[in-house]
Parts: structure tokens; C-alpha cells; sequence
């Protein structure tokens, strides 16, 4: 892990500001295309020269159960965990959708399903049948969680060595939500109040019980802030360990980040506390519905692209988000300059 | 006119109920997938059945050059109206890379150009060279603006028995921000203090004067907000006018129509008081950084997909909207059901 963090190349802040040169002499009002001439800047600086081809790109759906799902924590029960895993192998899940309409391939992870799969497309990197209940004790062992985090950056480096060169996050886990309010509480001091939501579609009095068993956790637990991996380990989950080393490959590997909704955004605080170094390779996406979304992306120092009244994770709003990507590229390639087109300046 | 307002048909709430339970069993928790599926929804019940096919489509860009110049209220010189339509002509503009992105065409029309403009592709449909100075008497005759709506709606029609499906709105008019706020305080009440933005990049101090020429344009002509094409001659704008024909062709051929920043919100809101039965038939696409947007989106019952902080009208914010079309369109064709996938629901 440590090697990979010390491999991560510092943003190229001259590659940025010829980017926004660039941008203020093509034909519109200077700022006009906002964020879109804001993620050209980072795009620049992530790969250190205009423009780069990021024309392979790959969702990383890591997929993991978990113990404090006996709980009583979620909507839906363990068991969909595994079957949505062979649905991604099949293509027919929202982000294989997403996916093919963005060129995007989906890469699914299990690294902690609690059942076995096996399937010609599935990459089996399990590292235990799930975590144990946090609300009794750590949800897995330090060591396991690193091995977590090292299996996420193999698999983003090997991706990066193959041609990907755009990265999303993406997962599934019946019971995550509640991992990451847990990680969202001690790592970024949100009030569980707040950092709880529904979740796939819990009520009210099911996201009560749900705060109270994350509150237990952390008191069961008492993780230290200013040790993430140890965070990770006690209140965490396997597949958010796994995306933890995704953003940290992907960085690593000079590739930016999409980071997806609130189990994705608890993974990015993880990877930022880890390794501050991968902050400026993180792209955000949307603003999801889980009410603690927010905060969490205040708390990484994000902010949302769209905000669509989603909730569904699996990578969802991050591959729609290639879409500006896509834009912003082509708007800096594609537009002609002031000076080209004969238009008189403001 | 009044012919064509008369062909919309209602939204067929059936096909819309259809869309909703297909929806219902895909495999996601139900409503996860927010306002794409509100997209899906929508787009069933203007066509009238699952799922209409929607790959033909165009921006019409609509342009027109305002009298109110004269009083300073832009950033930017009158003569880049005539520039910039050379530009959409000629390919070079944001909108048309993000056309090219979407598959979309840019139908370039000089509804009111102040200068004589030639070019191949140029839909030539002049009314005259530019409104006159609204502060000083009406921006145009009653008898004009109807013919600019007349003109939208022939055009959105013509293009519609071509083939198109998918209709998003776009305007190039040095001025136009102002003829809109205008239009924003006559017809929904808001106040010129606030309906009255910065446009491509004022100073504070400019808006000021802005504020001021707005307010005189309504104390010397009089506008009646119970008579909206009044409203569009006297404060408004040729390529406005050519907008809100557009939104009623679109409606009128049973097509949707996603509407731009600003002055397309602006052209909304008359089209919407002109013929109400058109507000199914609209999408909202972004808020955009003009001040007075989100009240404007709300007088016409708008809600913003994105928010990427643009200024720059074209119709590139709707343009990129096409983008949730086409995944919402693309989720509902393709992804399994709990039953084809064997998942249990929660």
C-alpha cells in the first residue's frame, strides 16, 4: 500500500493553467462553461498536458456483505448481495446500462460476497465470507483490511498497465449504508443523527434502530479518527476497503476518479485520510438522496455534479458523470478561438 | 398559431402509469433511480407508449439582435450576434460540439439579425433587424412577434415530419438576458431587482444600470401579464418569440422539448401562458449561474437536472441533457427484471 501512496505524482498545477489559458481564448464568455471548463483545468493537471485520451474506462463494482446486516439494518435481505453480483456478470443491472452507453467496462469484485460465485467474468479476490456484525465487535482484522485496500490497487494498476485511463467507483453490499454512516461519524465527525439514511428505503423507525446501531458500534469498537485503516477495520466494510485502493491505484496510476455516491464518498474520505495525495485525482458526481451525502462530500472536499434524486450505488452516478467528462474534452478540443473565428472580445 | 396550440394533445396518463410499473420491476430498489425515472415517466406519456424512439434530434438555435444594446447593458458588442451565428454555421461554437456529442443537429436560424447574413446552411427567416429599444417604446409590433412564433412553429413542425423526436432550445442574441428579465418580472412577478442577472459577465455596477433600463422598459410600455404576446412584442425579443414557436411545434408534434438557460426559460413561461397544455412537453435541463433562473424555472414549473454553474445559453445546457434522456430511455430497454434475474425484493 505504502508504495503505491508514495508513487502518487503531485497535480500538475502548469499543465492546469495552460488549460484555463486555453479555455478563456475559446469562443464564449470567460468562466461561461463553469465546471465543465473546471474539470478540463483538473484533467489537465491530473495528466500533465493537454488533452488527455481517456477514451478506456472502467467502473470498479467491488462487492462485499455484511455482518451488522443481522441487525436488521436494510430493506433488502443479505442474499441480494450475490445475486446482484450475477446480474452485473450478466449486464443487466442499472450500471451495465450506464456502462455500454459510455464505453465504460464494468470490472466486478467480489472480495467479500458472503456465498461463492463463480463466473467467467467475475474477478474473485474474496478476502472473507463478509464482515463480522460491528455492532458486537470489528467488523474484519486490520490485516484484512489492508489486504482489502491492496487488492483495490492491484486491480486499478493492472487496469491502468492494460489502457484504462478514467476510473469509476462503484459497489454493492446489502448493509453498506450503515458501514459508511459509521465511517462518515468517527472519520468526519458527522453526528450519526445526520450521517444515517434510508438507505435502499428504509422508514423512520427502521433509520432509528439504524442510528442506534451505528452509535453501538462505535462504542462497541471506539475507533481512533487519526487511524484510518483501523477505522476501516472496525466499522467498515470489504468493499469499500477494496475502493479505498481503487482511488488509491487510480491516482497512483496518474488516472482520475469518479467517485459515486455515499458508500463511494465514505471510501474517498478513507483513501484522502490515508493518503492526502489522491485528492486532486478525485472527480465527484452526484449528490445522492442518503441525507449524510452532503456532508460526506464536504467532508472529502467534493462537490456534486448533478443531483438527481438517485439512490441506488453500484457506480450509478459516477458513469453518468463521464458524460461531462466527455464534454469537457471535446468543448477544449472541439471550439474554435476567438482569433479563429473573427469574434470581437467583451 | 392557434391551429397548432389546438393539435397538442393531452399527456396520456396511462402510457406515463404504464412507464412507472415497467419501472417498479427493474432490478433496483423502487424510485432509486430519481428523476431518470421521472424521465422515463414523462417521455412515455408524450408519445403516448414505452419507450418512443428518440435518435433524431435538434437544437434550434434561434438568433436575434436587441435595440436595448444602445443603453449598455451588455458585456459584449452587438456585432457578435451576426459573429457568432457564423459560428454555429461554420461548427465552432460549445453548442455544436456537444450536438456532435449527442447526435444531434443544430438548426441555426436568423430570426432577427441585425445585418444581412448568408450561408448554406443558415435557415433564413428574418422578421427585421432587430427589436427596437424597449426602453424607449415597444421592442417590436404585436403583428411581428406572432409571425417569430409563427416561424418557431413551422420550423419545429417541418423538422418533426423530417423525423425529429427530440426537440432543446438554444439563442444567440447580444441583449437578450435583459429582454428576459424583463419578461420574468411582467409575466411572473419577479422583481427586476432579482430577475436581472449579470448575463455574459457584468460588473455590479453595470447590472445596476441593467436593473434600471429594465425597470423603465416596463414603465413605458405598459406591458399586460394577462396578455402574454402582448408582452413578447412590447418587452421581448425576436428570437424569444422564434422560441416559444418552437416549444409549441415541438408540443404540437408530440415531442419533447428541453429547455436551455434564461431566455429559454423565458420563452417557456410565455409559451406556457400563451398555450399551457405545452408544460408536459417540457424538460428542464440546467440552472444556470443568471441570477433570476430559479424563480424563472419555478413560474414555468421547471425542475433543473444539472447545475455545472454555466452562463452561456446556445441551448448548451439542454443539449447536454440529452444525455438523461438517453440513459433513462436506455435503463428502462435493457436492464433485467427482479423475475429475469431471480432477485428477491425487500
Amino acid at each position: 500500500m505504502q508504495s503505491a501512496i508514495e508513487r502518487i505524482l503531485p497535480f500538475d498545477e502548469e499543465a492546469a493553467a495552460a488549460a484555463e489559458r486555453h479555455s478563456d481564448g475559446l469562443t464564449k464568455p470567460p468562466g461561461s462553461l463553469g465546471k465543465l471548463e473546471a474539470i478540463a483545468r483538473q484533467l489537465a493537471g491530473i495528466a500533465g498536458g493537454l488533452w488527455p485520451e481517456l477514451s478506456r474506462r472502467a467502473v470498479i463494482v467491488m462487492a462485499g456483505d455484511h455482518g451488522v446486516c443481522e441487525e436488521g439494518v436494510s430493506a433488502f435481505p443479505a442474499e441480494v448481495t450475490p445475486q446482484m453480483v450475477l446480474n452485473f456478470l450478466e449486464g443487466g443491472a442499472a450500471v451495465n446500462v450506464l456502462a455500454r452507453q459510455s464505453g465504460a467496462d464494468v470490472v466486478c469484485v467480489d472480495i467479500g460476497v458472503n456465498a461463492e460465485l463463480k463466473h467467467e467474468r467475475l474477478v474473485s479476490r474474496k478476502i472473507r465470507m463478509g464482515t463480522a456484525n460491528m455492532a458486537a465487535g470489528p467488523a474484519m482484522l486490520r490485516g484484512e483490511a489492508a489486504a482489502a485496500v491492496r487488492t483495490g490497487i492491484e486491480i486499478a494498476e493492472r487496469l491502468a498497465q492494460e489502457g484504462v485511463r478514467l476510473f469509476a467507483t462503484g459497489e454493492m453490499g446489502i448493509g453498506n449504508t450503515t458501514a459508511s454512516a459509521a465511517l462518515a461519524s468517527v472519520l468526519a465527525g458527522i453526528d450519526p443523527e445526520r450521517s444515517v439514511g434510508s438507505g435502499t428505503g428504509i422508514d423512520e423507525q427502521r433509520r432509528r434502530h439504524k442510528v442506534d446501531v451505528v452509535k453501538k458500534a462505535i462504542a462497541v469498537n471506539e475507533p481512533d479518527a487519526a487511524d484510518p485503516l483501523g477505522v476501516l477495520a472496525k466499522v467498515g466494510g470489504l468493499e469499500i476497503a477494496g475502493l479505498v485502493g481503487v482511488i488509491i491505484g487510480a491516482a497512483a496510476s496518474r488516472c482520475p476518479v469518479v467517485i459515486d455516491g455515499y458508500i463511494s464518498t465514505a471510501a474517498a474520505l478513507v483513501a484522502v485520510r490515508l493518503a492526502p495525495g489522491v485528492k486532486p485525482y478525485l472527480i465527484g458526481s452526484h449528490l445522492s438522496m442518503e441525507q449524510g451525502h452532503r456532508d460526506l462530500l464536504q467532508a472529502v472536499g467534493l462537490s456534486p455534479l448533478i443531483q438527481l434524486d438517485m439512490r441506488l450505488g453500484e457506480g450509478t452516478g459516477a458513469v453518468l458523470c463521464f458524460h461531462f467528462i466527455d464534454a469537457a474534452l471535446g468543448l477544449m478540443q472541439e471550439m474554435a478561438t476567438f482569433e479563429s473565428a473573427g469574434i470581437s472580445k467583451g
